[in-house]
């Protein structure tokens, strides 16, 4: 028998990794490995080194970000490995020799890891992550460990900011948001490592299942226009999936006339279950003028004996409408987003960056600083912790950026100020330390216990809780004090004179 | 030996497909399942139908989309099957019978799907791909589907925007375009996908590695500012790259002070080389005004002796950004683009939807139509075809979608008329025809031989050049012509006023 060209060739492209390997050694910029192979030959890989990953702005002009991606980038550190076909690949390139090819197959991650525990509540500039290790072994991490915190930190926020718009504190109603963003996604795992990142944003469930399988998240669905289309009749249409799940029916009734025909057939569905001892248990509104529509609908539900049967609405929702939404009276119980929480929408990518902070000369770790004509790139130099520093309340007041082996004593007055504006000042008293970076790896070898997204779910509940109202305003919020010590200030106004002065050459 | 809780855990998570294999049958909306279910219990799972899949307006405001996308779906959907793990996982959602999960175990994808080839300029309306099949293998793989044709069709579509914007049709420079996008892209496959994306719009290389591996794409890079600080002085670290690739050095020369620092040493390291008989390919300015510091490069490298060394520009820049910087005379070759790329920046989702368009009944195949309060959203029902109409210079001048059993004689005048604004008429004579969907799969076996992507890539920048101009235009492009068969046009109307009239129940 013989096998056709076109099953051949996609015989050929299966063994591709991308369709079998989403985690590979070579996920990374060309440079990162060009750069390795110059340190190599420069005798300067195992020098040993500090990043920081941080990002510099707030995503949505929000007043915080909700830091996720960490569990993604432990398993891509703690797997990382050259395979045999990546080997053959860079060697065909002519770009490298091969003894440095001999050194990345013998390659593991073997770098210690400081990192915010996912579902902090995080602000520009605070170090995300601390790597240390070689620049060999750190450069080569750079693009994929950003890409996956930069991705899942994004979305975590925007989560954050939809929930905050559908619980709508002015009005102190309990709504819930789930997330439909698959088709819309910026391909497979942006949905996927997405739909945890709405999870961990306080989203309470998806419609992607593989996410449901891999996460653990709740997983939640109705009917597509598909069902409804496909039978004689919407009313048949509605008995049939009521017949199928009588204990948990959600009819979407916008396919042919929501107010004439979709709501009649659903309550008329609802009697025909209640007879048989079983309730309706939402409706779903997919188009049209959703604060008229779900307030009819709410109405009609009411009046036919209905009050428990919820309202879900979906069609290219975002925080901003489900705000005018709620201003307007809508009687929506649950909102579904796709599109805007999916991909970010009006910021579809958070700037995290990674940046040299030290690096060892002559056996001594050496701060280093990164100019740049514009202050907000200027970097923190040095080898730093950061720590979270909380009122009598409860409540978080600031959070301050210092050297490692700075001692803060919560039991002395602290003036904390502004770092560009170093005329604002404020003295705080009787507050208690949280250390942000916790250590992840060291040297390669696991030393945190990966929590379950549930765990980093309520992390985040608890850490928005302990934030100040008005740091939390979806629109125009305060921002939140992000201060360096006076050590760490002194260090990189000293070091940015040296910069601006001599060492140039 | 003992195993520490954080190791234990990391091994547990490691056994999660997530981290296995990026393609699962289930990577799809809980409701497909749910209807599958329903269709399967209400015995209508074998039902035969038809769906299409298009999007009903141009990303970016653009006169045009170009089509990618295909090459993972047809990977999808011949790859598709239930794993055990996915068995039990929804036999634990409570939500299904024994016998249907038992169904799910036998499932393979036996539908026959056409599509329009990858690289093809599409439009709205324009059916990308028709599935037909039974409707519970369509309902399926409708979510998976639409992620990946969205994402990359949105993505391409982006790439050949710039792409034009760097060419300057006005200008008539020749640029290149990189894609740097990796770091800043919505997860793993986003990057990847996205980088084929890119090639496909007409990009010359990506810097990710993993992309350049699987797609064959040109790999390319310079280095990043951690190489330039961690060597004593800019110098040292630009003769260290050269010694490590004399024959292709690019260097990075805005680390501390461009005209004062990095481009001088650039220029000595460039005579260096030289001395050695090799020749400094480049520089990569990354911040600062590009306008200027590029005229000022030209000049200080031209009066140095280095009229071909060749100036890349890379840090946020997006098609309008080029366009203005190539009003203000900017002199850069190459062009670096990240985040507003691969992530689609202004319009980071295609709506791309799939649609039940017919459905099997008592053994007849009767067209569906999905009305809405909003004309756009209407349907083109029935088995459709869709082809392109090219004039005798070799323009195309108009698509016409039409149901599949009609024939077209192109030795005789044709009357084309908009869908909507029917008095808007043209007649076309001496046209030749293209059909724009071709066989992919025939109930379930592959047929058609898929292209590597530089096939692809050739068939984009063919397919551009035999638009109208007008339509190519970056901002206020005209709108091209995608106009229904009469006997489309008849049907639609026909079935619009039954779905309005007395068929709703």
């Amino acid at each position: 028998m013989t096998i056709s060209p076109a099953v051949e060739r996609l015989q050929e492209l299966r063994q591709k990794p991308v369709y079998r390997n989403p985690y590979s050694a070579i996920l990374t910029d060309l440079y990162q490995l060009t750069m390795m192979y110059g340190y190599y030959k420069s005798g300067r890989m195992n020098q040993r080194a500090v990043f920081d990953l941080f990002f510099r702005r707030n995503p949505f002009q929000n007043g915080f970000a909700l830091a996720a991606g960490l569990e993604e980038v432990i398993m891509f550190l703690t797997g990382l490995q050259f395979q045999e076909e990546d080997i053959e690949y860079l060697r065909s390139l002519n770009l490298f020799d091969e003894d440095f090819l001999g050194e990345l197959q013998r390659f593991r991650f073997r770098g210690t890891v400081y990192a915010v525990q996912e579902g902090t509540v995080v602000f520009p500039n605070i170090p995300l992550m601390r790597f240390e290790g070689r620049i060999f072994e750190l450069q080569l991490v750079e693009s994929a460990c950003l890409s996956f915190i930069n991705h899942q930190t994004l979305i975590a926020t925007k989560a954050a900011r939809m929930v905050q718009a559908t619980r709508g504190e002015l009005f102190n109603l309990s709504h819930e948001s789930v997330e439909f963003g698959l088709r819309r996604a910026q391909n497979a795992d942006a949905a996927t490592f997405g739909s945890r990142a709405s999870y961990i944003g306080g989203f309470v469930g998806t419609s992607n299942v593989y996410a449901g399988q891999n996460f653990g998240i709740p997983v939640v669905g109705t009917q597509a226009h598909s069902w409804i289309q496909s039978f004689p009749t919407e009313l048949e249409a509605f008995r049939a999936y009521a017949a199928t799940y009588p204990d948990r029916t959600t009819l979407l009734v916008d396919t042919y006339d929501t107010l004439k025909s979709g709501i009649p057939n659903a309550i008329q569905v609802g009697r025909e279950l209640r007879e048989k001892g079983y309730e309706l248990r939402g409706i779903r509104l997919d188009s049209g003028d959703l604060a008229w529509l779900s307030k009819e609908a709410r109405r009609m539900l009411d009046e036919a004996g209905f009050p428990n049967v919820k309202i879900l609405a979906s069609g290219d929702l975002n925080e901003y409408v489900v705000r005018d939404l709620m201003l307007q009276g809508a009687r929506i119980d649950t909102w579904c987003f796709g599109t805007a929480l999916i991909t970010g929408d009006d910021c579809p990518a958070l700037g995290g960056v990674y940046k040299l902070v030290a690096e060892e000369e002559n056996g001594v770790m050496i701060p280093k600083i990164k100019v740049s004509e514009n202050p907000d790139k200027i970097t923190n130099p040095g080898y730093k912790r950061a720590v979270r520093l909380y009122l009598e309340d409860g409540k978080a007041t600031a959070d301050l950026i210092m050297l490692a082996e700075e001692q803060l004593d919560p039991s002395r007055p602290l003036t904390l100020f502004h770092p560009i504006h170093t005329y604002k000042r404020k003295t705080i008293r009787n507050f208690t330390v949280e250390e942000l970076l916790v250590p992840i790896l060291v040297n390669g070898e696991i030393v945190y216990q990966l929590p379950h997204v549930e765990q980093i779910r309520a992390r985040a509940a608890e850490q928005l809780e302990a934030m100040p109202r008005e740091i939390k305003r979806p629109i125009n919020p305060h921002g939140y004090h992000v201060d360096l010590s006076e050590e760490l200030w002194g260090l990189k106004q000293k070091l940015l004179k040296e910069a601006r002065g001599g060492s140039i050459s």
